[in-house]
């Protein structure tokens, strides 16, 4: 089968940027104005009261210092607590679309190809902005590509599992250059006023280019030489929103919201990203000596470390598993492509590395990398 | 490269219809309704009167004489004009899932596999219900199929693109049998409140088990001898509902619905169309003559008359280019696979067909089969 690389990267970071010390303000805030709202239903005890957040219980909690937002103002007005932004018109390109583009031109100068050269291109994130025309059409159009496109979401491996058709497109010959985007909008589906999950996400799009070893001229590329990919059905990560809500009598507001039991997505989850990895390692004849880097998806801090000590045996060296979520927050998707962006120099052709999704799903798609120029 | 077969197909149709007289007397109470309500604003000029449907339009502008749907009542009703049902629990499955399980069985069967064969299920089609967890790892859940699961969305070339990426899979390596499913749950995103477009979808979901000969025990079998994808940007067939609505000061009444502007998609896509089919017909050698059967998308009578005029040069015998919008109406990604399940049998081994997709995006899926058992 054809040898197939990733030969550019790209990431899109929105300028605007939220601190825990912000967030926790506003949240506070919020605390303050609900709770003497509901005083009296309080003291009855028919509501119950709010208890302020802190950056250093979000800081403990997750790692997570600050996150990158496309909208900050609605976010952190305690009246508020969401973006607010207007619907883009059919003449304007939506958000996720518009940093797709700003990710992916970064991606195509990486990999020394124009937009001409891309044949498929596939945007896949955890949430999409509208169900048709694709948002990977309008890209393609956008960036002046040829061949075809689509939409695919399967949460947190969305870029993972988009790579894997992408390398089975070129291997089956339905294309020869795929850009794959991951713009990740997550600020939408967080509830800011809920203490456990307010702190959790942000914004970004990354991009990668894949093709076979014959067109590739980028100076810094990586052969994908394994992939496993998983999936595990579960609730305990799950948002609800659909196109159908118009239709039920009754509907919830946390409908469109991020929701998660975290406590158990850290028992249930670990174990099987520790089996996917070790399991595609082996079958790569790879044992943990021979890994360089891990690029490992970006929702936790304790579950990174966890996952590191489990598959080298040992504490990582500093930058063996780097870190992006202390100042990018979960971004989803994007997290592991982020690491790998910002973290791929320094190795030597033919050191092995593994880049590693995993989530909601539960979804688990790993990558064993070789640096090939 | 591997052969690859679909090895088997299904269809699940719900079991309430809808006939055209029946939603033109619904549609033509809520006119005199609002017309009634209206009538000093009308007077005034300030509301343009609504006007009546009739059976007769619909069936000659589309061919549609009855659909097939999940929720009649709400639709029927003037006061409602929209299906109405429950949201369904976390423990329950939606109803994507549950038209999709149904489907998947009947596939199964026919493919002489069981759903332990399964290594990947694709659920596509053009809206999703909920973003994640993905539709497809709660059927892989509900099958008790293992491996892998994503969810895509290229709207009307939802299937064909999907089996594209299933052939690729199996030629890349990453699965063996692949389930594609696509649940065309329409109803929702139809205004019923809109004369040009009331009558257009019906609900329906089709399956396809897709694996290499050297697994495939089917008695009824087609090799997938030619894939051809094309997408090209166009606002013409459109959608908007969005995860996020909720984030936008104002929103149009119209944001769930289904829009387009049909005579410009008649008069933009059809060539599209016709140079795909041609352009893969030539890459595989074959002419015209050499196709026993078209298996077309089926949104519009007219548009399935020209295409198949264009293609054969001449018009088409009966039982060539089967029609399933009469009583399925235009069910999506759906459409085609429906056509190819229910009149895939009479061909001689060695004999070649057209599957096609065609619509939203703009976006064309063409597959070249050839009978192999």
């Amino acid at each position: 089968m054809k040898q197939v690389l990733i030969t550019g990267s790209g990431v899109f970071t929105p300028a605007q940027v939220i601190t825990n010390d912000e967030l926790v303000a506003a949240f506070n805030q919020y605390v303050d104005l609900f709770n003497a709202e509901n005083a009296e239903a309080i003291s009855r005890g028919e509501v119950i009261a709010l208890e302020y957040s802190s950056s250093e219980f979000i800081e403990k909690a997750s790692g997570i210092k600050s996150r990158h937002v496309l909208y900050k103002d609605g976010i952190l007005d305690p009246y508020i607590m969401q973006p607010v932004f207007n619907k883009r018109g059919e003449d304007e390109h939506p958000e996720m679309v518009e940093m797709a583009i700003a990710a992916a031109h970064e991606a195509l100068a990486q990999a020394n190809k124009s937009a001409a050269d891309i044949d498929l291109i596939i945007c896949a994130a955890s949430n999409m902005q509208r169900p048709y025309p694709a948002l990977s059409i309008e890209l393609q159009q956008a960036l002046g590509a040829a061949g075809y496109a689509f939409d695919m979401n399967v949460a947190c491996s969305s870029a993972t599992f988009a790579i894997s058709n992408a390398v089975n497109a070129i291997r089956g010959g339905t294309a020869k250059v795929v850009l794959v985007v991951n713009p990740e909008f997550a600020s939408p589906q967080v509830n800011y006023t809920s203490r456990d999950s307010h702190f959790i996400f942000g914004d970004v799009c990354t991009a990668t280019i894949i093709e076979a070893a014959d067109t590739a001229t980028s100076s810094n590329s990586f052969e994908i030489c394994g992939m496993r990919l998983k999936t595990e059905f579960s609730n305990n990560i799950r948002c609800d929103v659909s196109y159908t809500d118009h239709c039920y009598p009754d509907l919830d507001a946390e409908t469109p919201f991020f929701r998660q039991q975290g406590r158990k997505v850290f028992k249930e989850l670990l174990p099987l990203v520790a089996d996917v990895i070790e399991g595609e390692m082996a079958a790569c004849g790879l044992t943990s000596s021979d890994l360089k880097r891990l690029w490992l998806h970006q929702a936790n801090i304790n579950m990174n470390i966890f996952a590191v000590r489990k598959i080298l045996g040992r504490e990582p060296e500093p930058g063996e598993a780097p870190l992006v979520l202390d100042t990018y927050a979960n971004t989803a998707s994007a997290g592991s492509i982020i690491a790998f962006h910002q973290n791929k120099t320094g190795l030597t052709v033919g050191d092995h590395a593994v880049l590693c999704s995993f989530g909601a799903g539960y979804s688990i798609g790993c990558l064993i990398l070789r640096k090939f120029a």
